[in-house]
C-alpha cells in the first residue's frame, strides 16, 4: 500500500474486510509517523518511508497506489521496474500525457494493471449497468453523473501542482467513466463543452463545473461537479434511454433517515455537514461506495489472469476527456477529445429515428388520454404534415 | 378565453375552481365544435369562432390567451386595439422580436399584461423562493430547472411553423424563468451555451436540449429539457448557494405512491405512461402546477392596479435567452443574450470569494472529522501555500 | 367564526383564500384582545365576546366552530336555536354521548351540518380515495393512518377537562375517519383494541397510543398517534388491498427538500422542529392539509342543498370508535363499538378467499422466478395438501 | 450446509462471496438431485442425502442449518451429538418449547451456536443501532418493524405442520428481534397483544397480523407482518425516542429507481411483482439483507471464541414472544411472555417523565412560533394547571 491517508485507509478497510484472505504486507508513507500508525491500525508487518522498499518487498504481489495525483507516475514506474501488478487510485494521471506514459509502460512490461474507479463498482451501478446492457432502457440518449460536496479532506487537493486540477479532475473522472459505461465503453467520446469557474473558494483551480461530452453515436454524457455544495456528499446518476430511465442515488437518500435533537451526536457519514436535525447516514460506506466489489474484481482478475472491469486504458480515456474539458473551459468552444490510443468501435452512426405507423405515416407519439382512448400523433412521410388521430 | 384546447381547459378548471368569484364569459375557438363543447362544459354564456368577437365582448374585462404560439401576437394586438387587460400563455413569442413587439404594444396601450408562467407559481416554488430571498441559501451559485416528458399532447407542438421551436421553446421557457427568479430577476443573463439534438422523434425541431446561462454576477443557470423522457412528467429544480441547497420535485415524487395490479385502472396524471405497477399520482394537478396561485395573483394584481409577479417584460427576457440558446446550438459557441430592453441592474460584479481565517490565512474549508475534532484547510495570503490544521 | 386561535386562523386563511367569494362577517372570541386582532387581520366587520351575538348576527349564514372541544356542544346548540347552518372542527364531541346529542339536535332542527375533518379532504386523500373506490387496490384489507408530532400548540389541549382526552381524541379522530373512508363508510366498525400510555409528558392524558379497529367485513383499521414524536408533523397513511398498496405522505416528504446552514432562518412548517440542516417544508400548508377542498365542499354542499362529504353523523361514528378505544386501553381487551345510530350496511360477510386454479386445486400464489418461468403454489381442494409447480 | 433450497443458496452466495477464505465442504439435501446441483453450482466437494453424513464429515467445522422449521431440532441435535459448532436459520424453533430444548442442548454440549437473524445485520440496522446505543434518539419509546410481501417462495411455508405457523412465525421473528435490539436486549418483554387473520390465502395459518409487545421499561414494540402485501418486499423499521426518530427502508426505496417500458425485462429483486413501469431494485441483495455482515460476525466470533451478536438464546426469546402472540390472537387479550430462561435485567422501571422548567412549573412543550419567538407550555407542580407563556 503506497499512501496512508484518507483514501489509503478506506482501501485498507475494504481489502481486509469481512472474511478476506487478502492482506496488506507493507505500507509506504512519506511521513514516518503516518506509516507507523497505519501499520499498527491495520496490522501490517512492514512499513517504510522509501517507496521502492515497499514496492520491492518480497511478500508484495500487487501494489496499490493511494498517493496524491502528482506521485502516480513515479509510483507506477517503480512497479514497472519491479514487474509487480499495480492498481492505482483515480484519476490515473493529471492529464492524458501522463496517463498515456503509464499505460504504455505497464503494457510494455506486461504487468497486471487496474484502475480503482470505485464508483463504477457500487452495487447500484453494477445492478443498473446490467439492466442497461440487458436493454431495459433501450438506446441510451443521455447519461449524467453528478458528484458534489463541500470540498476534499486533504490539503494537497487544494494545491494545483499536486492535484493537477480542481473538481473537474477530482470528481469529473468518476462521472466521465460512469457515463462512458452506460453509453458503452466501445463508443468513442468525440468532443466536450465545459463551463468551469471558481465561485467560492480562494484557489486558482475551479470549484464548480458542468460539461457535456458528445459520443459518436449521438448519445450525450454530462457531468456536474462541485466543491461548493452544501448538505453532504451528493452522488447521483441519471440515465435516459428510448425505453426507460434510471435514477441512482448512492449517498444522500438511500432509505435511512434519522432525526436527532443532537444528544449522543457522532460521525454520520463522509462529508456530512451536520449531526443534528434530519440526517441521512449510509449503512455501509465501503459497500455503498463500491470498494468491496472493486477489490474483489481486481484480485479475482489478477488470480484468473484476466483484465479487471477498469484498467489503465480506461483511466487514459478518462484523462483525455478531462483534458478536452479543461481546454473547452478556456476556449469557450467544443473541443475534440484527442485519443491517440483508441480500442473501441469507429464510425458508429446515430440510429435512425423514424418509426413507421403505416405506409403513409411515421409515428411521433402514442398516448392514452383521459377517457381511456388512445391518441397518436403522426407525420406524413411525403408532405411532412403533422396530424393527430384518436382511436378506440 | 381564447383557445379551447388542453391548456385552455386547465386554465378554465383553475379560474373557476373552488369558490371563485371569477367567471369565463366568452370563449373563442378556431373550431366551432370545440368552442361549443367548451362553453357547455364550463357554463360559458358566449362562444364564437371570431377572435375579435370574444375580445370585444362587453362583459369581458380580461382576455386570456391559450392559443398556439404563432397566434399569440395577433391575439395580443386584438386586445391592444380593444384596450382590454391581457394575460398570455407561455412562451410569450416564438422569439424575442415577436415578444418585444407585444411588450411594446401593451405598454404603449397602457393595458394590464400578465405572463402565465405557472411553474413560477407552484406552491413549492413560492415557498422556496421566499427562503432563497430570505437568505437561507446564501449567495446563489447555480439554479437548474428540468422539464422532461414523452412529448406534448397536441399536434401543433410538433409543427415548427406553429410552435416556433421544439422542446427548448416549449419547456425551456419555464426553466429559464425559474432559474432567473432564483438568481434574481434584476441580474442580467449574459450569454448562453446550448446543446440541442433530435435524438428520437421524426421532426425537424430538437427533442432534447441542455443549456447553460451565465449571469452577470457569476451565477449559472441551467436547463434540461426533453420530449423523449420515459416515465412520466419530470419537473425538478435544484438550487445551490453558498449556505444551502434546495431540491424541488413538483410531479413524479410528491409523497403519493401507489402499486396496483391494474384492476380498476384509470387516468393517473398528466403524461403518466402507465397505469399498473408503481405509480406516482399527484394529489391536485392544478394546485401543484401553480395554476391556482397564478390566477389569484393575476386577478388580484389587476384589481389592485399593480403588476403581477410575471409580466410581458419577463416573457420578453425569456424569449431573448432562448433565442441565444438556439443560436448557440447552431454556432456551437457561447452566444450573447441580446436584450434591447433591460430594466434590472447593470455591472454587477461577482462577490469576492475570500474569507479571512486570521491575519495570515484565508479559510478554504472547515470540517468535523471522525474523532469529533475540527479540521481547517487554510491558504497563506502571501505565499498561496495551502496547509491543514486540526483544532479541538 | 367562533374562536380566534390557531385553528380559527387556519380556517380564515382558507375560507378567504385565492379569489373566494366567501367572507367572514363576525368573529367571537372569549378574549376581547384576540377577537379584535382577528377582526383586524382578516378584515372582519364585526367582533364580539358574546357567542350568541356572533351566531345571531343577521349577516351570518353559516357558523364555523373553532373552539376547544368542551365548548362544541354549547356552540352547536346556539346554532340550533338560531337555525343557522353549522360546521364544526374535529372531534365533534369529547365522547359519543355529546356527539349524539349534537347530531340529534341539528337533524331535528333541520339545519345544514358539516364536520370539518380536513384530512379527509387533502388532495392526496381525495385522489387516493378515488382510486380505491375505482377498484385499483381490490378489496381493502388494512387501512392505517398515522399522525404524530411533538405536541399541540395551545394550552387547552393539555388540560383533560377542556380537551376530553389526549392524543387519541386529538389525532385519532383524523385517523379513524381516514381508515373508515378507505374501508367504506357503509361498513360497520365492530370492535377496538387499544394500547395507550403517557410515556413522556407530565400530563394525566395519554401522549402515545396505537389501536386496531375491526370492521364487519374483516378489514382492519389502525391508528398510531403521538404527542411525543420528534422530527416535525408526521402525517402518513398506508392502505393494503388484494390488488394494490398506497402510501400517502402528506407532510414530511412531499418533494421539497432544503439544506441550510441556518442563515436567513425562518418559519418552515407547522410543528417543524428545526430551521437548520435538512428541512422538508410543505409548499402550501392550507392546500396540503385539505382546508381549501374542505371549505369548497362545505359551502358548495350548502348552496346546493346536499350533504357535504363529512357530516355530524360521521363525527358521531368517530367518537363512538374512540370511546371504544379508551375503554379498551383500560380494560386491556377488545371493546365493542357502541353505535346506537347506524346508517350503513348490516351483516356484511368477509369475502371468500378461495381462488380456483383448476378443478383439483386452489391457487395460493403465482410468481415469476429468476429464470423467467412462472411458479405456482397450489392447494388440493380435497386433501388440503400444498404443492408447487413450475410452468413455462 | 444442511438444505439446498432458496435460503441455502442465499447463504452459500454470501459465505463464499467476495474474497472469502471460508468454504462449504459438504451439502445435505433431502433430494439427491438438489444436493448434486447445489454441489456443482457452489463447487462443494461432498454432497449427501444423509444429514448425519454431512454433519459428521471430518472437514466440517461448523454446520449451517437451512432447513424447514420442523427439521431444525433434529439437525441441531445431530450437531450436539457430533460436537460441531452450529448456526441456524430463523426462527429457531416452531415454538419456545422446541427452542428451549435446542438452547439447552447446545449449551450443555458447550458448542458454538449462532442464530441467523440476518435483518439484525443489515448495514442500515447496524448503523442505526450504533446511533441508538450512542443516545442519538434518547430513551426509546416505540420500535416498530414491518415485513410484508406477497407470500413465501417454497411450498413448505404454506403447510402448517412443517412451518409451525403463518406469517407471524415466518416474518414476525425478524421484527421481534429488531425491536428488541433497539429497545435493549436486556429489557424484558412482558406481554403481547396480537391480531391475526387469514384474509386472502386459502390456508389454515394467518396471512396478516399486527402485534404490540410491551417491555418492562414502558417501551412498546410492534410488528406488522403479511403474506398478502402487493408491490414487492416491504422491509421497514421505525423507531421513536425522546430525542429523535429513525426510519429505515431496507428494500423498496433505497435510492435506485428505474422506469422501463419492458424491453429487456429480467429479474429485478426478491419478491418484486413486476418488471415494467417504475421498479425499485436493490443494488446488492446479499449485502442489503445483512447476509455478509452476519456470516462475518458468526465466523469471526467462532474464531475468536466469543459469542456472536445473535445466539440461540436470542432465538429462544423471540419464540417465547411469538408464542404469546399466537395465544393472544386466540384469547383476544394481552398474554404474558413466558420466559423460563431470562438473562437480562429485572424490575426496570419506566423513567420519570417530569422535566423541571423552574421551581413552580414542569415543562410540557417548547416551540418556536411563526414570529420567531419561543412558546412554552407549562404545568404548575402544585395545582396541575396548564399555562402557556411566550418569551423572546
Amino acid at each position: 500500500m503506497l499512501g496512508s491517508g484518507f483514501i489509503g485507509r478506506f482501501y485498507a478497510d475494504s481489502i481486509q474486510a469481512h472474511r478476506s484472505k487478502d492482506k496488506i504486507v507493507s505500507v509506504y508513507s512519506r511521513r514516518e509517523q503516518s506509516a507507523r500508525k497505519f501499520a499498527e491500525d491495520y496490522d501490517v508487518p512492514h512499513w517504510t518511508t522509501e517507496m521502492e522498499a515497499a514496492v520491492n518487498h518480497p511478500d508484495v504481489d500487487m501494489v496499490c497506489i493511494a498517493l496524491p495525483n502528482n506521485l502516480h507516475e513515479a509510483a507506477v514506474m517503480a512497479c514497472v521496474k519491479a514487474k509487480k501488478a499495480v492498481i492505482t487510485t483515480k484519476p490515473l494521471g493529471r492529464n492524458a500525457e501522463e496517463a498515456k506514459r503509464m499505460l504504455e509502460a505497464v503494457e510494455k512490461a506486461g504487468i497486471f494493471n487496474g484502475y480503482l474507479e470505485d464508483l463504477c463498482y457500487t452495487p447500484k451501478f453494477l445492478k443498473t449497468l446490467e439492466s442497461v446492457q440487458g436493454g431495459a432502457l433501450g438506446r441510451i440518449l443521455w447519461a449524467k453523473s453528478r458528484e458534489t460536496h463541500p470540498g476534499p479532506h486533504s490539503e494537497w487537493f487544494w494545491d494545483l501542482e499536486q492535484a493537477g486540477g480542481g473538481c473537474i479532475l477530482d470528481l469529473g473522472c468518476h462521472c466521465v467513466e460512469i457515463s462512458r459505461n452506460y453509453i458503452g465503453k466501445d463508443i468513442k467520446p468525440i468532443e466536450v463543452m465545459c463551463w468551469a469557474e471558481t465561485q467560492v473558494k480562494p484557489i486558482p483551480a475551479e470549484d464548480h463545473a458542468i460539461a457535456l461530452v458528445k459520443y459518436e453515436n449521438g448519445a450525450i454524457g454530462q457531468f456536474e461537479v462541485s466543491w461548493t455544495f452544501r448538505g453532504g456528499l451528493d452522488l447521483r446518476d441519471e440515465v435516459m434511454g428510448t425505453e426507460g430511465t434510471v435514477w441512482v442515488n448512492n449517498f444522500l437518500r438511500t432509505g435511512l433517515e434519522m432525526f436527532t435533537s443532537g444528544k449522543g451526536a457522532h460521525y454520520v457519514a463522509e462529508k456530512a455537514e451536520s449531526n443534528t436535525g434530519w440526517l441521512f447516514p449510509v449503512g455501509d460506506e465501503l459497500a455503498d461506495l463500491g470498494y468491496n466489489h472493486m477489490f474483489t474484481d481486481m484480485f479475482n482478475a489478477c488470480d484468473e489472469g484476466r483484465e479487471p472491469r477498469e484498467t489503465f486504458y480506461d483511466g487514459y480515456v478518462v484523462n483525455a476527456v478531462l483534458d478536452a474539458a479543461y481546454r473547452s473551459a478556456k476556449s469557450r468552444q467544443w473541443e475534440p477529445v484527442k485519443l491517440e490510443i483508441w480500442r473501441g468501435r469507429e464510425g458508429v452512426q446515430q440510429e435512425s429515428t423514424l418509426t413507421d405507423y403505416d405506409d403513409q405515416y411515421y409515428l411521433i407519439k402514442e398516448e392514452v388520454i383521459h377517457d381511456g382512448r388512445t391518441k397518436v400523433i403522426l407525420k406524413d412521410k411525403q408532405s411532412g404534415k403533422v396530424i393527430e388521430k384518436v382511436t378506440a
